[in-house]
């Protein structure tokens, strides 16, 4: 049920048109309230989609009546003429629903570079409004996927209250940070006097955790947002700390399948660093070996070419000793003290799931990118995606 | 005949047995004077190889009186038995040659995490030196190469005095520096009380602009040494400028060549940043998008996604106005401030050499990076090296 298992919210997913495929395009979730709280993040990226532009000021009173959603185009680098695109389909959902225009996000994602064509879009959203159901969640989880093989949808149910979501993602996935587009919802009900910052203070915790950390081809996005919705329609209050529990889970769990599901990926791999004396030098030294194309190119080869792991280490700026410095690969040490450990031909990398441990010997913090492997696959989809 | 056309130099290159392919992977290059003078840049991978350890002393004298360079295995995260096989390799060439160990120079290049066989590199040696001749450049060039398709090697001939170069390098291309071994030779005289500085100068000027400015794949080597030698022998003195000048030549030929050469490579793409605030502004954006996965697979499809290539531009702290970014690709301007420029299908990229220009309208410095596209071929040897 995705979005629409928390109460409050219905959501829509229908064909305007916009993809060649004929699929999905178009996706619509409202929240009916009472409450009407949100928060966002979105790319750093400074060259940044239109309907990001727009959406950071939607999302900066607090307030979020609803998200419309296109797959099909990013309407990015198109612009003023793009810029006036989202405005005009922000306006265009609000008219239909009976709201503000600036209280409705939007997202898009697709190509970079192409207008959106809206005759086929507005028609889209009347639509999707149309068929707007408290059962909606998984329709519109499948209207926004790209090259996603599978919709991606998550809840946690608690005590009288839910969390929902849903994700797209394949490509373009880097750090800072999702480069995706995920909904989020909740009932919840958060009391307190400021709880635009708190909400924005849950989502930011969350994605930390989460989306911050993986990184599937070290390429950020234009148009990556995470929005989170609370309705406070099942009259429950909840603790800040418990809500974040659960977004987190939620987050954890969205972000765990978008590295399952991009593009041509052979291998999930888990990056942990250990030992490392501050989480900032674990993060580092994490995404170095993430975004290493030999290495990856390795893992898809199922060769524990642990070397390639040490070059990519050695290229940060992490406290750390090369001579102390210890590599296993799904549980065998290929590498102690900097040196030749284990026999390499112990370690079986036939698992679609590989876990790369670095021991720093720097102190006690840690921290785990997810990547993937760099396959023959991945390249002939990106080299065939616009053409 | 490349690093032999200076005058007193001898090389050779011989098969010891350290590749299970039986090609040749060992290399010697003397320097007879009467001038030994010496300059040498290494990675800057802080996990280097025992023999940039080593070198790193040997060059900081200003002197080296040969160089043992051997192929089929890095000796890189061995340890420090590894670093007494290479202080041994050291001893054994000063033996034979009657030169101070502490004035011979070594590189390896291969596999990293194994130990050389010494029982076969070292009767390696001797049979090098045994074979040294004033002819022996190419000879030399190939016994270095690893995944390299041909031996690579350029000269820079004056008025009675010469330059020199061999290089190998064909995968772990990237920035800061080289990522490859490379030896250049020069029969200048170069008088002054500071020979060795200037010398220094002169390599760290033309590496600066050559092989810092080339990157295939992103990763940096552990064993990256590009070392020069000047013998004296021509007898003709030379300004530093006309030195510079001559070495800068030889450097940018070779880097050119990697380039072409890099593995599994279908394109050789020259990242040109213009418009830049200052030039480390330009650098900055042109190895973000000489380092974009997705950029690189778009390439070898024939594709000008230009939204790739602002999307790496986005993620760089240079000085820009997203509004005002131009992109070029072959001659067509497919971005004008920010948006849709002149119509894609106008651009031909089948040709082997691509040209993407990006102006960021923000000042008057320029630079240029080399890389590849990312290919089927990339994936497959990288995939399949150790094992």
């Amino acid at each position: 049920m995705s979005v629409t298992t928390p109460l409050g919210f219905r959501a829509a997913g229908v064909t305007a048109g916009l993809k060649a495929s004929g699929k999905p395009d178009v996706a619509v979730v409202v929240n009916d309230g009472p409450h009407h709280h949100a928060a966002a993040v979105f790319t750093t990226n400074r060259v940044e989609a239109a309907p990001v532009t727009w959406s950071r000021t939607v999302i900066s009173d607090g307030r979020a009546d609803a998200v419309v959603l296109n797959s099909g185009g990013a309407n990015a680098c198109t612009g003023a003429p793009g810029f006036q695109d989202t405005h005009r389909t922000a306006e265009h959902v609000g008219e239909v629903l009976g709201v503000a225009a600036g209280d409705v996000v939007v997202c898009s994602t697709g190509l970079i570079g192409e207008r959106l064509p809206m005759g086929l879009l507005l028609p889209g959203v009347d639509a999707a409004v149309e068929a707007l159901s408290v059962d909606g969640g998984p329709a519109a989880a499948t209207a926004i996927m790209t090259t996603d093989s599978v919709p991606k949808t998550a809840t946690a149910v608690r005590d009288g209250w839910a969390v929902g979501g849903m994700a797209k993602g394949a490509g373009m996935l880097a750090p800072a940070l999702a480069t995706m587009l995920v909904v989020i919802t909740t009932d919840a009900v958060i009391e307190g006097a400021h709880v635009a910052d708190d909400l924005d203070a849950v989502l930011r915790s969350a994605t930390a955790l989460t989306f911050d950390r993986i990184d599937s081809d070290g390429c950020m996005s234009t148009n990556d947002t995470v929005l989170l919705m609370a309705s406070g329609a099942s009259g429950a209050t909840v603790a800040l700390a418990d809500l974040t529990d659960a977004v987190t889970q939620v987050c954890a769990d969205l972000a765990r399948q978008l590295i399952a599901d991009a593009e041509g990926a052979h291998h999930d791999i888990a990056i942990e660093v250990t030992g490392a004396a501050s989480e900032d030098d674990a993060l580092e030294v994490a995404r170095s070996v993430a975004r290493n194309n030999l290495f990856k190119c390795a893992v898809f080869g199922n060769d524990p070419n642990w070397g390639r792991v040490l070059a990519a280490v050695g290229t940060t700026q992490a406290l750390f000793d090369p001579a102390e410095l210890d590599v296993s690969m799904n549980g065998v040490m290929v590498c102690r003290a900097g040196g030749v450990g284990e026999d390499r031909s112990l370690v079986d990398l036939t698992a679609r799931e590989v876990r790369v441990v670095v021991d720093l010997h720097a102190g006690s913090a840690t921290a785990t990118v997810w990547t993937n492997d760099l396959t023959h696959d991945y390249v002939h989809e990106n080299s065939a995606y616009s053409t």
